[in-house]
This record gives structure tokens, C-alpha cells and sequence, in this order.
């Protein structure tokens, strides 16, 4: 078995090889040839922690793979990442363990932002002046560059609540060639862009639907558990394209769940991504639709992205 | 992170450890104080294999386990073991990798066996003149190795399907000071044992309620899913006594749910190991009792047995 650390897996790292192989395992997914049994999870309530199994495994693979996703919100006061999960990889012929990937999320991060890149391809409109990014974290720095690997727009907005972290991003993204302006008013962020990639914790709406122009995608990746909330109820039942990398989890936990539970839009409202990308659903129909994509995050793209790194390390 | 070959985790059990560890951990399921989420199964039908994911947390502990087991039935045609499994152990304060014990499923069936020793603490007749061991593989060998730390009747019976597995069986324990008899006929068995193990892949009862003599205790461990059985129905609605690992896996999958499914016997009928090892419930109650332990595995073995291994190393 190989050992992968933290650093070698950056390094090993190719976005092309990532997203069309993440783009493979979507496109099984929806036609039901993946299993992923239902997650793990386990709670830490004393010290505000949890760990959350996911495995996969695309039929007629030659590997299967496990990821252990820990997330222990105190350890940065004592020095330390929160999240220490990893990816293990199997051998679908044997169940010998072929690799241990000790990417401590990082892994899982990028699989999101691959995933973002992969609903740009088939949902952006064909003229985008402005990319507007909602957040200043790692994921948004991580979506920002897989977008930037898809869409020829340089023009960037970027909404945060901290000047600090705004700047931080702006100057990042400045020596990667983007003009990048930042601002608090997410209604100014909306008015000017039209491609918008929600990546935040929010609990509340950040968008509303007066405030988003025809022609514009919104992807939301932010609500990965109960409780988030980045766009409008109004702003999903508006939109005349949803699409949804897992249709169940959208409606059970994600961006969609709350305008369904309000009897806004139907299940047969939402598409799946991975007949988006497989051509049988269409991701944008007219150049004024309001598209949405929720990305609430599939074990099958851990399966893939782990994939990536062992063939690029071959 | 520590890695631990299988020589190494051989090296480092310690039954006596392990037996507390376990006590512990089975007390503590019982008493609603261990967080074992539902496992994970992924099915490889195109050769006979498959993979089941366990983790388990028990509140307050230090540590927490996840447990990969494959089976892969055509690995021995080309030399390889068919289970490749592995134990992680996690630390519950940071979300860190503390151990990965590569032991191919050898905890697994040491945890088993335990499980085993355990039962006979609490549920063996005073007077056993001689031990039944059904079935001749490894998990035979273990759970007679596991009984000879608390039982001091050294007469033994064991019934198998082929003559060179039972020579060898003999022959084996002879050699530990044992008596061994062989039997191809599993009635002989019965009339001679009143403290029985049966440990086989069986999906038809191997034991039959008549046979059985008044004071005779049944540990049944090899109905692991639904499909197998080894003691007939009539045999589980005539004991005294029925103590399972798990109630509801017992009833799902185990020895326990034909009897249960054919309106036999009833949910209360059946005590927790977990109840009768804390003294709570009684696991015999008068000399002529027939009593029944029925062990389908709960992942909390897995966690303490683990645990064994590191107090053990350090």
C-alpha cells in the first residue's frame, strides 16, 4: 500500500485529469451504475466535532475507495487542521489496499471546486462580463481557479463580511491575472455578474430574486448539510433551470430542500447533473434562463479525484 | 500515524486485555452509551465479493474506530488471503490517525472469539465434562483456544464435514493438552457436550431441539447475514434462555430471527450480552436450563480490540 502525504497529493494534482474523471463518475451516478451506500456519521457534542464515513464504487471498476471526513472545529486553537480525514483506495479485484491518501480534505475540497468547473461548461451563458465569487474561504478560492480554467472572463467581484479577507483574495487572485473588486453588498455582486458561485456556511439567504438579472447561472455549493441556506426560496422557484448533482440530497438538505419543503418546485423541476453532462438533459435552454446548480456532494467524486492522483502518479 | 502488520498485531494480543476491553465495550453498547452507525456494504457480484464498512465510537472514549473488511472468495485461486481488511483508529479529541492495523480480518475473528469467552463467564453449567466445537475452521479453533482461558474441562468434542480438517483439528489441540474426539455425526456430539460452540457457515440447522439435553449451553456464531443458520427453530423457541450480542441484529439476520420471523419466540424473550455480562440480567438461571447465545458482531468489539492492541504496544 503507498502512502500519499498531504504535499504529494498536491502536487500530483491535475485539474484535466480531475474533472473528466469527476465528470465520468456523475455521469454513472445518474445513470445508476455507482454504489454509495448511505453515509456514517459519528458526533463528538462535548467538543463540537463529527466524523463522517463515505465510500463508492462504480460498477466494473477496478477500484473501490473509503473517506473518512473529520471535522473538529477547536483544533485550530491548539495549532492543528480541523479536518484529518483520508482517502483509502481498494483494489475492486482483491480488496487489497492499494493507496492511503492523508489529503486531510483537501481532496474533497477540490473534487467541489471540479465539480463547479464542470456545471460551467454546460450551464454558463455564452457572454459572462463578470464572475461574481460569494464568500472569501478556501472553497471560493478553489472555485474561482477551476472556473478560470473554463471561462475566458477576467473580471471578478467578490462579496465577504471582513474588508481583511477581501483583500487577501483580491490580491491573490490580481497576480493570477483577474481584476478582481470586493465588496460587502452582495445586491452590488449580483447587478454586475452574470455567473455567480455561492461558498459559504450561511444559514440564511445571501441572494434574492429581485436581484438577479435574466441570463444570469448561480452554482450554490455551500449547503452540504440541514440548516444552510445561501439563495431565496423565490430566488429557486424563479429560476427557469435547476440541476443538482444529487437530486435526493438537494431535496433532503440542499439549496432546493427549502423551496420544496414550501411547495415552491417539484422533484420533476430539478435535472441531474450527470445528465447534464451526459447530453440527455439540456443545462440552459434560452440566453435570458436563470440557471441554478446545487452541488451538495457525492462519495463518487472522492472515488474519482483519489483515481487522478494515482494515475497521475503512474 | 503507527502502521501495524499483521505479524506485529499477532505479537501485540493480549486475550486478557482484550477480554476486559471488550467486556467494556459490550456493557456499554447495552447501556445506550456507544454510537455504531448502520454499516456500509458494497457488493462486487461479478466475483463473489464484497466489502462491509463499521465504525464505532463508545461516548467519552479517546479514540474512535473504522473498520474496512473485504471478502474476496477468489483471492485463495491465486494465492491471496480473501480478506485484506483494516482496522483505523482515530483520536475522538482531534480528528487525527492514530494507528491503521493492517490484520486481514484476524481482529475480526479474535473478537469474535472473545465475545465467545465472555458468554461462557456468565452462561456455562457449573459441571461441563465435555466441549462441542461445530465446525473446524479458523473461528472453531479460536473459540476453543478462547474457551480453554475460563473453562478447565479439557474433553472435547468436534463435528465436521471432512475427515483431513478434523485430523487436524485433533491433532492441533492435542498438542495444548486437550482431548479431542472427531464426529461426522453432530447428534453424537450433542449427547455428549453440555457446553456447545457452533461456528460454521451453515444455511440449514446443523443442531436439533431434540437432541439437546436438559443444562446444555448453545453459543451459536455463525449467522453473520441472513441466509445462514445453524440451530433449528423448534431448538431456539425450546431454551430457557436466549442472550444475543445484539437484539435487533439477532433478529434481523441472526441465529435468532427464524424462530422470531415463525412467531416462536418474542423480542423480550431475548436478554443483551451487554445486560447480563453488567449483572443486570440473569444468563442461567437454574442447573437444567437450555441456554442460548446467539453472536452476530457489533462494531464496538472492533474498537476495543483495537484499543487492546495499542494499550498493549506501548
Amino acid at each position: 500500500m503507498e502512502i500519499y502525504t498531504s504535499k504529494q497529493i498536491m502536487q500530483a494534482f491535475r485539474p484535466e485529469l480531475a474533472a473528466a474523471l469527476i465528470r465520468e463518475g456523475l455521469i454513472a451516478y445518474s445513470a445508476g451504475q455507482v454504489q454509495l451506500p448511505p453515509a456514517q456519521h459519528i458526533k463528538f457534542d462535548a467538543i463540537e466535532a463529527d466524523c463522517v464515513i463515505k465510500s463508492g464504487y462504480m460498477e466494473g471498476d477496478k477500484v473501490f475507495t473509503v473517506k473518512v471526513s473529520s471535522g473538529f472545529y477547536q483544533n485550530p486553537q491548539q495549532g492543528l487542521a480541523s479536518n484529518h480525514g483520508m482517502l483509502i483506495v481498494f483494489s475492486a479485484h482483491t480488496g487489497v489496499p492499494l493507496a492511503l491518501l492523508l489529503d486531510k480534505g483537501w481532496l474533497t475540497a477540490q473534487r467541489t471546486a471540479v465539480a463547479g468547473r464542470l456545471v460551467a461548461e454546460v450551464m454558463a451563458p455564452e457572454q459572462v462580463e463578470a464572475i461574481g465569487i460569494v464568500g472569501t474561504g478556501l472553497q471560493a478560492h478553489l472555485q474561482l481557479e477551476a472556473l478560470g480554467e473554463v471561462l475566458d472572463c477576467r473580471q471578478v467581484w467578490v462579496w465577504g463580511r471582513h474588508e481583511a479577507s477581501l483583500q487577501a483574495f483580491c490580491q491573490h487572485f490580481a497576480e493570477q491575472g483577474f481584476e478582481v473588486r470586493p465588496t460587502m453588498d452582495a445586491q452590488q455582486l449580483a447587478a454586475a455578474c452574470r455567473y455567480i458561485v455561492t461558498c459559504t456556511p450561511s444559514a440564511h439567504p445571501l441572494l434574492k430574486a429581485e436581484w438577479i438579472a435574466p441570463g444570469t447561472h448561480i452554482t450554490a455549493v455551500g449547503a452540504d448539510r440541514k440548516g444552510k441556506q445561501e439563495l431565496s426560496s423565490a430566488l429557486v422557484a424563479l429560476a427557469d433551470v435547476l440541476v443538482a448533482d444529487c437530486v435526493a440530497q438537494s431535496l433532503e438538505f440542499g439549496e432546493f430542500s427549502h423551496a420544496f419543503e414550501a411547495g415552491l418546485i417539484r422533484q420533476e423541476h430539478i435535472a441531474e447533473l450527470g445528465n447534464v453532462l451526459a447530453g440527455k438533459l439540456p443545462g440552459r435552454l434560452q440566453s435570458h434562463d436563470i440557471t441554478i446548480a446545487d452541488l451538495t456532494g457525492l462519495a463518487i467524486q472522492d472515488v474519482q479525484i483519489a483515481k487522478s492522483i494515482l494515475l497521475a502518479q503512474q
